[in-house]
């Protein structure tokens, strides 16, 4: 975990909305942007901050522009992403526009990449079923607000970046449906500081030991080399092919320039990138998934040498089988991640609805887009290429993870959630 | 004006945040927005639309958007700015970073007139007062949300666009201090339907009508050929010269590609730009003025040789007088406005504090850019050129406007409000 290099200001004085200021006039609001700013993206004194959010997150942007520029920024941008108007387009857009991008939103992106920017985004949904009853393959066909260079920015390796939850009323009533507001508000806030080590004397030791353990579990992996990865449980028995260099990540990455940042608020995975080529069998995803305003459950997904040939699921898969249709690598897996049960979500046994909260209590694969930071320079042609990027959960204690080594040996990796190397 | 060349769709199903369901359940955001999107913008099938707001103005911009969708928009794109980032900025970023603006702000405009977009401002303040305990030097520093290039694209006739007014609910508490906050709004509705002429069973119809008027007193003046206007009342002398070929605007606009919109909705001024070597004498405002959060009252401006030498306040008035240091051009005047009293917002006498409104309600003067769009091609390079373009009122019932022609001839040009030639 980077230590805090910034200068330190006075204490912030960001000023919540009125909607949240009952459950965080205690400074809770402050408290978790400086965690984002400091441990997670680690703001150096003259950077640009790039912030990311929908409306209905203002508060926490505000308590993250105020703390960011304690911690010297030069200027902090926010782009903001309104559901609503993404909903009015699926609704009344001719079908040719749909997959329109405007040009600005991926020329700020390399901006900033060539700025040396740091950015943080916001996590946690705010209008959660908004677009639930629209023509799913309309609203598959509208990848706002990502943009493909958003996955070549994070490979260039030049910002700093995190993202970070925010506790907002509409996804505190999705997480704790049936309880007044107020309480399902302060019930999701303490979640969230549980989950991101807020309610601890001293959150950024914490991050530092939880960071190392995960730096380590991702060096053994790394070492082991293995070439594949099968994982077995209800309704899962899928085996995951490796590149030569596929490398583990845990909990740090750095930027070409040296900055060390913490790329997820909270984190509790190791991951990499597989051979899009080598995906064979089939999974029940352990989590529904939240995509654009869409929650996706009971999926399942079979795989035939790397593609993505069946998915199916209870609700809303249409949206996701639509998605990826955007081209060839969406039906390929981008991301392999493993989530051991000594994290501080996966005890909870909560659903969120959310894949920063979901994904880092249970190990998961992503369709879409690799980092290339996931490999050695021999396999950069070779992990997958795609606009889209969508993680999904496929583990729990109950599904075991073993790895195969090129000459046939078998490994266990995790039972019942607990390293077994 | 023009007419609504566009195709129909259904109605507009936007949904209104729940602050202002109780007031706005019976369409009347559908109703502004559509006012906005055809008579003001006059948005055409195919068009990039560009919205402009700061957070608390969600409503209208999704109402804005579903009409701008209904009538055909190739794609809506909404640009925020949060006057609560910009206080952080003020309060903590370093004195040489305050003058910073990063590079995507204008190239999205200029993408926006190279696309021929249509742009929708929306106007009324939502966080009156959020910078007025800070330094008005540094506050003054800092010019976003503006950036010249706005000046440049409007110009340049490229886009059609308009700006609207949304009442929210801080806005309302402004206008109607000490009374209860939904009659407060309620009001302020009224009164924006009033001004906007939407309590008329025909806005439509109405608005050709103004928009006649206007075009027609904006005929008379160009036809004159002042060389220069003198305003004469309380606080005020002012003599502001007029350039060979000032050209007066009424309601209408037209781009290059001959789109017809009107700027400003409500409208009730005919404007020009004057000769910005050739302004003498004092003026006091007789409207306070809201820019970038802070309320400037009591303003007084004595003006030499075209140049603010003098400017006082009883209230704001370091923060415009920091503004003006911004360029050599700061100090002088882009913009000379008319307001006759067969406006609906005159009568009202009210101050809205917020210069689409206010402006509306009087002759005023803008310090800074003038639009080119003012003045012949011989007097381009003799227009007015700066950073930044603040509106102040200079006009009522009270203050009499006179012309006076190159060989010295006086005309009465308004008396009482009334136009005389």
């Amino acid at each position: 975990m980077p230590a805090a290099r910034t200068r330190r200001r006075t204490c912030a004085t960001a000023s919540p909305s009125r909607q949240n200021r009952s459950v965080t006039d205690n400074g809770r609001l402050e408290r978790l942007a400086e965690l984002a700013i400091t441990v997670g993206a680690n703001v150096q004194p003259g950077q640009v901050v790039s912030l990311s959010c929908e409306p209905g997150k203002e508060p926490i942007v505000r308590a993250l522009a105020a703390a960011a520029y304690q911690h010297g920024a030069k200027f902090v941008d926010v782009s903001y992403f309104d559901l609503h108007v993404k909903r009015a387009r699926i609704q009344y857009a001719a079908e040719e526009d749909l997959e329109f991008t405007p040009p600005w939103i991926a020329e700020r992106l390399l901006h900033l990449s060539e700025m040396r920017a740091a950015r943080v985004a916001t996590s946690g949904p705010v209008a959660p079923g908004l677009l639930s009853d629209l023509d799913p393959r309309r609203v598959g066909r509208d990848p706002l607000p990502f943009v493909p260079e958003a996955i070549q920015v994070v490979n260039e390796r030049t910002t700093n970046w995190t993202i970070v939850p925010f506790p907002s009323p509409p996804w505190a009533a999705l997480v704790y449906p049936g309880v007044a507001p107020d309480e399902a508000l302060e019930r999701l806030w303490r979640d969230v500081e549980h989950v991101c080590r807020l309610d601890e004397d001293d959150p950024l030791e914490q991050w530092r030991m939880r960071a190392d353990a995960l730096d380590a579990a991702a060096a053994r992996m790394t070492d082991a080399h293995f070439d594949s990865l099968r994982f077995e449980g209800p309704g899962t028995d899928l085996t995951v092919g490796l590149l030569p260099t596929s490398r583990w990540i845990g909990a740090r990455m750095d930027t070409v320039d040296g900055i060390s940042h913490v790329a997820n608020i909270p984190t509790e995975e190791v991951f990499t990138a597989p051979d899009p080529e080598r995906v064979d069998g089939f999974v029940r995803a352990t989590k529904p998934l939240v995509t654009g305003g869409n929650v996706v459950r009971g999926l399942s997904v079979r795989f035939e040498g790397g593609r993505a040939v069946e998915i199916t699921a209870e609700e809303g898969g249409e949206v996701l089988a639509a998605l990826t249709e955007r081209d060839d690598g969406a039906k390929r897996l981008g991301e392999l991640a493993l989530v051991d049960r000594e994290g501080r979500i996966g005890p909870l046994d909560r659903v969120f609805y959310d894949t920063l909260l979901d994904e880092n209590a249970a190990s998961h694969v992503a369709l879409g887009a690799a980092y290339e930071v996931c490999v050695g320079d021999a396999d950069k042609g070779r992990i997958n290429t795609s606009a889209i990027h969508i993680d999904f959960m496929i583990g729990g204690n109950d599904v075991s993870v073993t790895g195969r080594q090129a000459d046939g040996t078998e490994v266990p990796v995790l039972r019942d959630g607990r390293w077994q190397l």
